[in-house]
């Protein structure tokens, strides 16, 4: 074969649901040299990482970590070290994630139980709650914000439930964390998972997550340890968690001041993690979250302002990520196509039920900005208009420079 | 709380049994921007990293990939697509990592056989031939580089042997691939999985493996379509893989031509990989295997030079790590911390029996360098004899510099 060149990716604008343009001070600090598994530094930064996640997290939890995976794995090791076989779990789906949570908790042989919002809605506590007396889950497991629909899911009351039901409650932060409130420890989630390719503006490939002593005296019940390395008096499981990679009692393990071997850290990806919460707290955790809401209002008025209609309940909307209806007729796809080659911009369709239906666009992360969210709407326009749109012109950078002034921001 | 500087880690050479310094292309490679994940570029890119690894692993697979964890996730992936809960898999183990196999093996619900050879050595073909006998295991699972041990394990028969059982050939290759002969096809192993953070000179995070049609044949008859983004007339499997995560026809799915979504490729992680291949194939594989081998000679005679004895079955040596016993009265650990403290050096011990009685110096990726062993073997020295081991003065070095002479290259 002839070999191809060095990677030369060409210049893009990623304002899809994700992943986005990822910070320049992130792929900086990837490309730091890497140090030993267990050398000073590298546990120094572990411990670092574990201090700034949870002030990302808003939580006091010890066992905050990155597990190595994209989001997806995140989710699965928190289920299946959650959740025996047998065990019965609650999923509220309202879109595609909650399905890969029924997905995820039935490979774990878990009683899956659920119960529907439509698309575009969320799921009322009062359903939630009619579902937990029938189902009786040891897990209520929750999409906060499903990017499929675009809908974010009220936590209000969940923890109340939980009490009275005496469940855990997790939640899959994968597109919210960052850009979107979520206090961990007030609002009593006691196993929350993310990704970094989302609002904490990196790459994919590390997730951060964090389990309450309640999960985590779950977890480590299933404790065991493998053998190669276990060692007199090391306690076996019972019911050993059915992964190794994704066994959580053995990632607190190499996690903990004892660092026993498990997989071996991924060092540039947790570089990146680190500096993605740097970058976070820096700003102020209010302050990131405050800018991604503004931004993504901008972006909401501007499409509006293009004549697109919005998707789905719009008091229920993620700060980050808009969805609006393909007009008729209209090609979506070549759109996206055209918005890709000629302006170097990337936005979303969806998944099921919404693909080809609606755009997706995301303002997540460094991509949170007025020169991001304009020149979208600025290429969007020209391009819907050589699709044949009567777009009003102008309309969608007027809209959203509208509704940063009513914001009291200049743009 | 006070945030943390940019990361900034201290200078250090790699000489352990991984992870080790990486090739400063492969972290460059990792610094490019995102592109998003189904742009033509990524598509693009995902295609070339499966042809420059069916490089490495010479092989014509069709399914030859990067699965998105480290090497242990990669192992788990392998296992649990190709085994249902009940299958019979014969694990041979002559260290801690045919351990993990066995652990490995056991979550996913399959029964396991082995047979050992005592630490130090390798597993006999007779042994092994006598366990299938017993065992009619559906999978062989064999490591091939036991870096606990520095053991390197004869696939010479292993092909014959399974096609007289008619069962399946998974190797883990994770300490290996690269720096010592692995010829896939030519050996007749039907599954393969590795990790960037060993030979292949890049961070752990990111896990090359590849399958054979008759290992892709098992795996597709397990096929499942996740609800959420099912269609009409995707099928549904009887017993489907345990794991979503590491469900690998999902993951042949996701890198197909019909890119159907599952995880979010860890982009950084890819273009990193890539790096990896197209360092060693600029090389040249063989050239690049060479290496190992004659800086992993060199390095062998140095430290005998130095008056250490070197541990285990020196005829079945790993190119890429070197033990050696620690002398009797040396605090091993003490060394080692000198060694990094004062000479920014990392060399590693074992574990289980060998924890504290040997250390294990590697030889890999980029540090498969002249100026790497020259510098570890004096460095060496120097601590020893701090510690109180009479060494023979320049000893190490100077071996070294003959086994370079012997072998014609010069120093």
């Amino acid at each position: 074969m002839s070999l191809p060149g060095p990677i030369d990716p060409p210049a893009r604008l990623l304002m899809g649901p994700g992943p986005i343009t990822a910070h320049p001070r992130v792929l900086q600090a990837m490309s730091a040299q890497l140090v030993g598994q267990y050398d000073p530094f590298m546990t120094h930064a572990m411990g670092e990482v574990q201090e700034l996640y949870r002030g990302v997290f808003e939580t006091a939890n010890a066992q905050t970590l990155l597990i190595d995976s994209t989001a997806r794995g995140a989710i699965e090791a928190a289920l299946v070290s959650l959740l025996e076989p047998g065990d019965r779990v609650l999923v509220p789906v309202m879109g595609r994630f909650g399905h890969l949570l029924v997905e995820i908790a039935g490979r774990c042989g878990a009683e899956v139980h659920t119960v529907e919002a439509p698309w575009g809605e969320v799921v009322p506590l009062e359903a939630i709650a009619a579902a937990m007396e029938t189902a009786r889950p040891k897990v209520l497991a929750m999409v906060h914000g499903d990017t499929s629909t675009t809908m974010r899911q009220p936590f209000d009351g969940l923890r109340e439930l939980c009490d009275r039901f005496d469940c855990l409650l997790y939640a899959d932060v994968t597109a919210t964390l960052g850009g979107n409130p979520f206090p961990t420890d007030a609002w009593g989630v006691d196993a929350a998972t993310a990704g970094l390719q989302k609002c904490l503006g990196g790459p994919s490939g590390s997730a951060p997550a964090t389990f309450s002593p309640r999960a985590v005296e779950v977890i480590e019940s299933r404790r065991s340890i493998e053998a190669g390395i276990r060692e007199a008096g090391d306690p076996t499981a019972a019911h050993p968690i059915r992964s190794n990679y994704f066994d959580l009692a053995m990632i607190f393990d190499y996690w903990s001041p004892r660092r026993l071997n498990h997989h071996t850290e991924a060092t540039t990806m947790l570089y990146g993690a680190r500096e993605c919460a740097r970058v976070i707290l820096e700003e102020g955790l209010g302050s990131y979250q405050e800018r991604h809401a503004r931004h993504g209002a901008a972006m909401a008025a501007g499409l509006a302002g293009l004549g697109l209609a919005r998707y789905g309940d719009q008091e229920h909307r993620m700060a980050n990520v808009v969805a609006v209806e393909i007009p008729e007729g209209v090609d979506g796809e070549a759109v996206r196509r055209q918005l890709l080659a000629d302006f170097g911009i990337e936005i979303g369709t969806s998944f099921g039920p919404l693909a080809g239906r609606v755009w997706r666009v995301g303002i997540m992360g460094w991509n949170a900005r007025t020169d991001a969210v304009l020149a979208t709407l600025a290429a969007l326009e020209a391009v819907l208009r050589r699709h044949g749109v009567r777009v009003p012109p102008g309309g969608g950078v007027d809209a959203a420079y509208a509704a940063y002034a009513a914001d009291g921001t200049t743009a």
